[in-house]
């Protein structure tokens, strides 16, 4: 069989051999729990407060602006659901949600259901072709009612890359009472972010696997004197924002990717390289139609579809080939539902439910580019 | 410096060394995401339900019965708050939430939050001196508003254990709407709770690292066709009720040891063995009063307070010896607060402030025990 490719980096981003054999190396040493007040707990208390100043400093802030939680899942819905609920029982006629129509579904769902349990109205702007948020629009749905405002920065099907610094600005100024959240996974650890601390930004969400950290952690950088309800209650860690005994692991591998990327910013440089490699090759094939042309656009991800090429038998050619793609988010994909960012672009639903989204990382290589390129070049042939 | 002595394996279990040795080997080979449908992403999704099988036998039951959560904390709060939020505004008219005195606080600060929101109204049972649920304020306060019943199975602090089984049917038989939730997490992996699956109960919470697996994972038994609301929405992950990538490490690591304890029932026997050894010696120090004697309790387990010995001067000479002791739940522990356990138990404000906890695991040797007497014996007599 052939060595398999992987080029699905923005569904996970694999931990490397090194990353994993640090940690392993490090958390045998760090098994007390971080609230024990004896040695072994003081000893995993000082990794985890280490690891939450690297963090803080994708944001450019101290460590006490940030909040562990089990990913970014849920340093979604403590945002939403923390502002909805922090007074008790808001009602859909005092309270306004307004989310890009390119949102997580970890952002989605929550403001839908809250929505329906008649805590707030929820309300979702334009997506230009591009896939860019439709400024206009979002501007003109801000009001006095309006009490949180959430966007996601670098899109996970698309890679397009919002102007969220200039947009948070003018958020801010045309609605100083809204909280402005960012989705910011895909964007944490591949762009800067060190503006967040110093702009009008309120909260960001990351996740320690989109950068090769482990699965199952992340944070929510929170600015001072925001308030939220918590989601979780119970022995008041993360000073009473997240109860549970810290997932230590987790946060010990978030914390040294961190540093790691901080001290090595072209850490991803190999996938932009591999990625324009691919778009040049892809672009000769006729009928490929690339996704968020014209839009700046994370250096690992292409999102396209092929004219008259099934989505689904692309991704079976891909499959039989050892080549991991795919089709839509991961959290979605094999459920055969059409892409809702794609809708949102203006894209049919036959595109939408027939694209391919490759996104590359640092173990991506040019002969990988040519192995997919031949499949789907076989694929078309056929 | 001498080395450690580790006693407070109830607030955290380390990983053996094996334990990290045989999860580092796996983790590395299982790096997909299991929402994706490559064969990164079914390699993931394989192990995860082969997990969730393991830890299903916990219970007696199938794997249907498992959901996956952040842990044991996160796993009480979606009972608490799923129930009371499924049908959107319950109130304090309509809806009793009984739990006894002795719960975990990520029972009682739930259950107290909603309670202050409007949702509920919550009753607390009594304990006994022995510190076991007082049967006879229990079912006298079982009503046709109840709507969730949740008790602690082995206490976290004295190690007591409740008549859970017997104590779940005649709540059953007495209250047949109420949901019954027990916190299983000092009580799994330790007790025979075979018996859960063919009981009327209807979920149990569990928790990794109280049984030797890594921090942040824990599940939720839930009996099939019991709605929650659940707390986190998004890419509906485990069948909806907890979405977000899910924790790989932590859930092949809870597997593992589901699997190998299950192989080996005898595994914590040590404990009991050193337990056993440090009682014997401890009753004879004139002034100890041990708490919970008369009920049955935790075979790893000591609470105790020894008469005008202050239970700070007593945890600084444990340090200052390496030995690592807890003086309440890690979770409350260097807060100064009394414990509100044996303050239900009728003991003075003096002894819930004053108290010490050893728990042994299989990493505790007879040279431990004389460790810890010695030290015991020197503040007594300085």
């Amino acid at each position: 069989m052939q060595q398999s490719v992987y080029a699905d980096y923005n569904s996970t981003y694999p931990c490397s051999e090194s990353h994993l054999d640090d940690l392993h190396e490090l958390y045998r040493k760090l098994q007390g729990n971080p609230s024990s007040v004896h040695e072994f707990g003081r000893a995993a208390k000082k990794i985890l407060e280490e690891s939450r100043s690297h963090i803080a400093k994708f944001f450019g802030a101290e460590k006490q602006t940030i909040f562990f939680t089990s990913g970014a899942t849920e340093a979604n819905n403590l945002v939403v659901q923390g502002l909805m609920h922090q007074d008790a029982r808001s009602s859909k006629d005092s309270c306004k949600i307004l989310i890009s129509s390119g949102e997580h579904s970890s952002i989605v769902q929550p403001c839908e259901r809250l929505e329906q349990l008649g805590y707030c109205r929820l309300f979702k702007v334009a997506l230009k072709k591009t896939g860019l948020i439709d400024e206009n629009d979002l501007f003109n749905k801000l009001d006095e009612r309006t009490k949180l405002v959430s966007l996601i920065y670098a899109h996970n099907e698309t890679g397009c890359i919002n102007p969220i610094p200039s947009l948070v600005e003018k958020i801010n100024e045309l609605c100083p009472q809204a909280h402005i959240h960012v989705d910011g996974v895909q964007a944490i650890g591949k762009m800067d972010t060190s503006w967040v601390h110093k702009s009008s930004l309120h909260s960001m969400s990351a996740s320690a696997h989109k950068i090769g950290g482990l699965k199952g952690v992340g944070c929510l950088y929170l600015k001072s004197n925001t308030f939220l309800e918590p989601l979780i209650y119970g022995g008041g860690q993360e000073k009473k924002l997240r109860s549970g005994t810290e997932n230590m692991p987790g946060i010990i591998s978030f914390g040294l990717r961190a540093k790691e990327i901080m001290s090595s910013p072209s850490w991803n440089k190999k996938a932009e390289i591999v990625r324009d490699m691919f778009l040049v090759k892809l672009k000769k094939i006729p009928g490929v139609v690339i996704h968020s042309e014209g839009a700046p656009v994370l250096s690992n991800t292409v999102n396209f579809h092929i004219e008259e090429i099934s989505g689904d038998v692309m991704m079976l050619q891909f499959d039989l080939a050892n080549i991991a793609a795919s089709n839509g988010s991961a959290c979605s994909s094999g459920e055969g539902i059409p892409s809702s960012v794609l809708l949102a672009m203006g894209y049919s639903e036959w595109v939408a439910s027939n694209s391919i989204r490759l996104s590359f990382g640092a173990g991506s290589t040019a002969d990988d580019v040519e192995r997919i390129i031949s499949v789907i070049k076989q694929v078309q042939s056929s």
